[in-house]
């Protein structure tokens, strides 16, 4: 066992741990009041595209693709503490390019696309000049069983029709989102996993159209948002459907393991920053004559917090490990672990650290609500945690089952 | 020992039930639309007038105050379960002209205001015509501890002047509010409990500044809102002040603990609603092949709420109940129990609740992320429940001190 | 609403109170240096019987027995009060002749015995010169489930024979035991809750054997204990079964409601102990400079624990008086709400004292580990916490379901 | 990062589960027999003493020491896993001659240990023909806090004079205790950290008496058990103190880091076991019409305990391996993290294996109500929960307080 990053990993994690401390957590302030300064928000704030351009240009662009022609070349392994220190602010992610949903696409076209999609889509997306959405979730079916899903990609000649509708679609916002990754029911007929398919569709195409945006506790989470989207006689080229009719599922499953540990790994960044505000509110702020530290349990929830986040990095960069050794069969009951615990852990650490700075964490002077709200909403993006924990307990009955 | 409800108290609760489920609840989602769907959302939808207009007719109206003259004069206890079914929909406190913070400052007029202000601001404010706000809470101390206060209400000569910065000043974005009861130091050499004094100011005092309003979890609750206000040499004469100088401790206690169990009780009528809509929503809801009741731990939660829900409003009710009949130092001890665990419990309930709506739970198309915000918000607002929780410690092993 | 004891309420509790604290905790120490000290640990200390008869002396004798031929004629909520003080000492139900499960069969002999058995049985057992055990639940089959129940109690002519093994007959070890009350399946061809019978067995009758006593966390809680009991071919004369076949359910539902108040109330009273010896002890130990109450969390810990104790006090209460005026079905949730969270309470409360004290906690020096393993012990008997949840749950879910 | 463990490690991963697998746990019911069924359970039952011969022979022995003279010659992290599976078993520590005290004992000799003491001592121990303990916990004081110790190791000419009394002296029982380690203050005036010495004492030494055995939740865990033991005026030769006077917490620090790994991993074993157990009822048992495993919030409760166990055992391995490649200070948070939070994680898991086994999870059916007592003793042993928490959150708060 070595629990010692590789070279290589460690010379990432102290330049992405600096160009976040020093050029992007100093201008947090300025962004939000750039974004909300205007009448619309649906617009990107300048100094994000001069930080794109300077971690560009140091070569902090892309780390997420282990891919060595498009990205860094780096395990999900090596990636995992480049995800928890952009996780730390909440836009820099999209500096480094490496954000949600983005991240997942790029993966699907670049394993999946054809070389036509690869070069009008990925290429532009791995530039950073447009973005992307993801329109998986519906609203009226219990998504979290993806045998529920009811909206079509039906088969006509040359063509594939689209109909249905999403929500929860993330980025659709954007004033650069140019296209989304839809996912429909194909063949009602076919084995359980090869009766969806995937559809590239670009966001002008006719009949697709943004209902409405969604908030998250009150966030809309400007200028990405999460959209409620209605797909109506959506036609395409049959080709737009990624890696042919049928293979949605098996798309899925290898676009959600990188991504689950993504995930986790930015939502232990935000535990971490939120735990720093709270050592350092702890001693700065003072009631009843003592520093805040020194009052009630306080102690004690700063200690706890702090084992529950070492604890649950170590858990999600062994699943990584398992992801890049034994492939997602391997890592597959890990994937859940994680999903299942860390949302809910960094969601108490935040609102721990949310306590400790009283009303000033309710409110948007720091971003601790924001990351309650991203911790919130990771419980049920990507699965409820309760159907990540019956993949556990499931492959944990069935060890004695098959035995008996 | 007798838990029914008192036949006046049944009586109410069944008409204000009543109320709630057919007048009110149907109409929150015109409300919602009519309040988001203008430019300026600090104002207030006509429809909240119409049902005003419809509760004071029957009767319906300052149910909160035990006083005969000014309301209907019930006890803390026999209003505790009205404040609970208020607390049901977001609108419903303020169509019974039951919303805090103008049921406290009420209460404070009542009892310690002089004739001239209870004319001109106690009987508008009843009428429901005028809103008004608290100013106590302060940004740059812990205000937990009110021995830190820094806002100043001088005395100089016939007048007082008002110099400070509160933040967490509920009502103040409403249109029609008209003035705030602001706390600030009087008599820094005074005995601690007589230093600080109570001032009456009209909003429109030269002086008197919002600087901005704040969110609560991505919420600014208008058109009631949060604001941060700058008082900067306020001057009034000084019969604004409340009972005169010095007092503002004492009002405060006095003021605290009706509040406290109608914050409670409303909490508790939050998590009711949330149990009720998670129960339909877990049988009507299916996935993979089963209603939510059935999957995963989802009925021992639904039972745990239950459970937790009922333990809360009787502790709630047996606090209201000893604050009717030993007073506010009889009542000590429960209202810091009440106040440490209630909203604690109901943000878990809730959370329980939006667990089981998925998406939906997240967004603005339930009130639960609001019922959330709330619960949260009252985790810290009238004392950080660790606050609370030292009151409780103290009194306990103050037990046995003595003793020895 | 009136959350004052009677004044006849009142009464008893101060008598009992001095009487625990003045008679019998004084005593503890003694009685267990004198069960200890003995080679055969299945007897009783003489001082119990010095002690019974003190206070049957003083009236507070039989207190459980609502009837006023037989006991106090308390109701069961006047009673409640008095169970809490006796749980304070593991000595005392005894002491007071209401201890479980001498209480419970006699109210069974009360309600549904023929005169020859009260005049037989139930009478000395009033006097506290017998004992007696319940033989229930049974080894092989989880009995959380009644329909699962195997022994069998099957009419011959004029005789019913008994065959089958029980186990956690808690008494039986009692050198003073005389009888059991033994439930098996009649008739299985009979409506679901007409099958079973009760049967009052004497312990030397032919074919009862006591195979060995069971531990509880390593305490086999000398001299009652917890028996594993077969029956082979007992034959006893056809009025033996109570009330006549197949009433076991009947009964058995009548027994339990009284029963699980006593329970839930007794452990509330060793929670109220274990909690005075955390103050005391947080208050008298020194470590690090300070006493104890000042380290870490324990001041919230004894907070959340006083909170904890007396919502569970008011639950337990409230379903007393449900019990009282709305009989077993009105109380019917109650009872399971209870039942599933007051012994988790109270583990957790003991388990906290437990840690206040260190070392001496766990061992025998104070009563806390005692109470650890009789708390633990009541989230299984008379039913499982998840058995109770499921039923608060149904009931939850079920009024929603009716109206759909 | 490597989480694959060395290939030696792994070879004796192989050999110890399968001995523990087929010699040890099929022996459990007859070690608990014949340890019972004699009048003095002071005494080891033969079946030990062939376990022992045969692990012996199998080069299964000593897995502790890495010093390769005396033992296998294995890094903490290789033994690390090797120790998890001989907490499966109650009985395999000793059978593998890896139990404490005796294995903290060894490392003590053998690192600071003179030559004589080395052969007189530390040799029969290693071959398992004495057991020793450990005599450091006061009954008197919060040995929590070591300033606190009273006893005393007095300089007296060439002899060294012992006084005190000591309790929670594990293994002080066993019929071949033949040493125990002392600690006590010898030079009030030296620094903090120098003040006290550790003294090897033949349990024989005039002055040494074991006052009592002291129960753990009702467990004497006989044969070795835990005593409170009296030294009064007990002279030992000079050089009866370990590598000489002042340098008891120097030794005391290097013991208990590998120390707590140990107890660690053993009690991570336990929960193993606990949860497997769990599973194979969850499965075999059946109630209301299922299995317990899809009852309730069963599945859950599994899936939790995984995850908890599995992020537990990457923490405790970690920890292991800073204590390998950083020493002890680069361990110290790491240890204190991990006994601060895998004791009471294992306690919680047994509870759940408990409950799911209904009453016989509380007896002696099953290892399980002994791993109960096992995990609760160590949330105290070896420092409580809260000093470890202490620990924790000082060296988190002290990261930002430097910077400031």
């Amino acid at each position: 066992m070595d629990f010692a990053h590789s070279p290589r990993a460690r010379e990432y994690i102290e330049r992405v741990a600096a160009f976040v401390d020093t050029e992007i957590v100093p201008r947090e302030h300025d962004y939000l009041r750039a974004l909300r300064g205007r009448a619309d928000r649906w617009a990107v704030p300048p100094l994000i595209e001069d930080l794109k351009a300077k971690a560009r240009e140091q070569g902090l662009w892309n780390l997420f693709l282990p891919d060595e022609r498009y990205g860094a070349g780096l395990s999900v392994t090596e990636y995992a503490p480049l995800a928890e220190l952009m996780g730390r602010s909440p836009i820099a992610p999209e500096v480094f390019n490496c954000n949600a949903p983005d991240t997942g696409n790029a993966e699907v076209l670049l394993h999946y696309g054809s070389d036509e999609q690869r070069e009008r889509w990925l290429e532009p997306l791995l530039e950073g000049r447009i973005r992307s959405a993801f329109c998986m979730t519906e609203p009226d079916v219990a998504s979290s069983d993806a045998t529920n899903m009811e909206a079509t990609a039906v088969l006509d000649g040359d063509e594939v029709v689209l109909d249905g509708r999403k929500w929860w679609s993330t980025g659709i916002g954007h004033p650069d989102c140019r296209f989304v990754i839809f996912m429909g029911l194909t063949d009602p007929g076919a084995d359980r996993h090869r009766r969806h398919s995937m559809v590239l569709v670009p966001v002008d195409t006719p009949g697709v159209r943004i209902e409405r945006m969604l908030p998250v506790l009150g966030y809309l989470d400007e200028p990405y948002g999460h959209g409620e989207v209605s797909f109506t006689g959506v036609r395409l080229p049959r080709d737009a459907i990624i890696a042919g009719p049928g293979r949605g599922f098996e798309i899925a499953q290898g676009r959600l393991g990188p991504g689950r540990i993504h995930h986790c790994m930015r939502l232990i960044g935000m535990a971490e920053r939120a735990l720093e505000m709270a050592c350092r509110r702890a001693t700065a702020r003072t009631a009843f004559g003592k520093p805040l530290a020194n009052l009630g349990g306080n102690r004690e929830r700063i200690a706890r917090a702090r084992i529950a986040i070492d604890q649950a990095r170590l858990a999600v960069l062994h699943t990584a490990w398992l992801l890049d050794t034994a492939g997602p069969l391997g890592a597959f009951g890990g994937l859940s672990q994680v999903k299942a615990s860390v949302p809910a852990m960094v969601q108490s650490v935040v609102d721990t650290a949310i306590q400790l700075h009283g009303g000033a964490g309710l409110s948007d002077d720091t971003p601790l609500a924001g990351f309650l709200a991203a911790a919130r909403a990771l419980r049920l993006a990507d699965g409820p945690d309760e159907v990540h924990l019956g993949v556990v307990a499931r492959l944990e009955l069935g060890k004695y089952r098959e035995r008996t």
